[in-house]
């Protein structure tokens, strides 16, 4: 399943969860209590709002239950071919699919590649730092570039979303925890990451880091670990690579961070870029206003935003 | 004012904001709510609880208004001495005086002694990094020591609530934006912080950064440049310093950080430490299962944690 945080262009609505379906956005709620009413459970299509909720924070809260009623209503929708209203990818505006996390984790010189071209070593652990919630936009949103940074950079990111509290887990059973894969831009400004011996204020700026297009679950995308990632700037590739060149993949991650932090609903691991980011191209080629950045992911999509000037 | 997140011992009941008066705890919104009916605004004293709402976010998030709300009811419990239930500080359970907030921003290497001892040099701009809220506690839990560390310090801060959005803020109104001041146990496991260039492993173990005993607003605590600051485990003292040590003071830090990232109300800054932690001590002296941490900073109060073993 694809999952789309989204809602009609032109009205105020609040974001609801939809999925893809033949490349067109259904409500995933909607979908839910037509295939109730099909199977004549019509009291639980009365309360369909708690059953399944379309607020996106709420339906990732409530875990493998959302998971599985949201699968018996895509299913019903690809099988029995109701009658639903979907919409065009032009008829709606998508937002992040995973809507103020409480935590995003983000991890350093990961990829073999991307290690050797910023001149670090292999490392022994796992790098971890941090971004905030401030920085994350939807999918569609522009890359906001403020005047505090001449060398802004991109950096596509296979990002894990987290399913269930997750503390102490296993290798083997880490991809449990997961409740799907998204792209995720860790835009960075060098400058200001680089002036102090730790990131944080240049990774975290306000509306920098897209996050989308959709969460696809993890019936879907069984296997993290041989999914070509590419990036390009105004349509010129800079990235290419797979993220089988991971050196700690992903439920090796998962287990890492889970036996030192609890892991909530929602969270988000964003794993390393490969090499090719705008810092070491020569000479450099930082992110300019009006730039296109355009992300993918196999199995996921494409993602792609704009550079602005931060308003 | 000092405000406090409380509840009453033995009680289910959800954690309430309440204020120091004469070393004892008093609900806001009850106080609030007598001296709506001692001065006859009846109709308010209905609504009370949208007027100043008991949940500590909630009142922390209504800013201004609800701060001068809460002065009226401080000063008639002041002056009016009305019959009002108050409870003696072992009556009650104090948690942190800030849930959950969307950001922990703290500062490294603040203070020019401790920037000598941990073998460091001045730095030309503030080091941040981060925590995550996974890791707060309140005032009187126990900080809890994982397995996975053999160096667990200590580290005595100065914490900063902000009490509205701050972006782009000049230095000289800088301490308009702030809520309240209180202490924060910056509790570090020096092998997880140093095993990779950045510290967010080993500042960020669940439930290990107490944070508290009350929020001090600005109108009781008016400068922050000039507080006693002092560490003591088991009794003996290990930090002594002043906040006039700051290499990078409030207002300025407040400035610097809201010009990269816009803060919100309830986000905490952790301003850094002195000199005299455990790392530094000769031979290195780290937190045990049972030791008592006492902090104290003129003017805010003391807090004092025992380390226990992660549950």
């Amino acid at each position: 399943m694809k999952f789309v945080t989204y809602k009609i262009k032109h009205t105020l609505s609040p974001y609801r969860t939809g999925f893809i379906h033949q490349d067109e956005i259904i409500d995933l709620q909607q979908a839910y209590q037509k295939m109730l009413i099909h199977t004549e459970q019509i009291d639980m299509a009365y309360t369909v709002k708690t059953l399944l909720p379309s607020d996106p924070t709420d339906f990732l809260g409530l875990g493998k239950v959302a998971f599985d009623r949201a699968r018996e209503a895509v299913t019903f929708v690809t099988n029995e071919q109701p009658t639903i209203e979907s919409y065009a990818r032009d008829q709606v505006i998508l937002q992040s699919p995973v809507q103020n996390p409480s935590k995003i984790i983000c991890i350093g010189t990961n990829y073999r590649d991307h290690v050797v071209e910023m001149k670090s070593e292999i490392p022994d652990y796992p790098v971890l730092f941090a971004k905030f919630a401030n920085a994350l936009i939807g999918p569609e949103a522009e890359i906001e570039k403020p005047n505090s940074t001449e060398q802004l950079d991109y950096e596509v990111e296979l990002a894990v979303v987290i399913g269930k509290e997750a503390k102490e887990v296993e290798k083997t059973n880490a991809l449990d925890y997961v409740a799907g894969y998204t792209i995720g831009n860790d835009v960075s400004a060098r400058d200001l990451q680089k002036r102090t011996p730790q990131w944080l204020q240049g990774k975290t700026l306000d509306r920098s880091t897209p996050i989308g297009p959709c969460l696809v679950t993890t019936d879907e995308l069984k296997d993290p670990s041989k999914l070509a990632i590419t990036s390009r700037v105004n349509g010129e590739v800079r990235q290419v690579s797979n993220t089988s060149q991971l050196i700690f993949d992903v439920p090796y991650l998962i287990s890492f961070i889970s036996n030192l932090i609890t892991l909530s609903p929602g969270d988000i691991i964003l794993t390393g870029t490969p090499d090719g980011v705008g810092f070491a191209q020569k000479p450099p080629q930082f992110l300019q206003t009006g730039d296109i950045v355009t992300l993918e992911i196999e199995g996921i999509g494409v993602m792609e935003n704009k550079v602005t000037n931060k308003k």
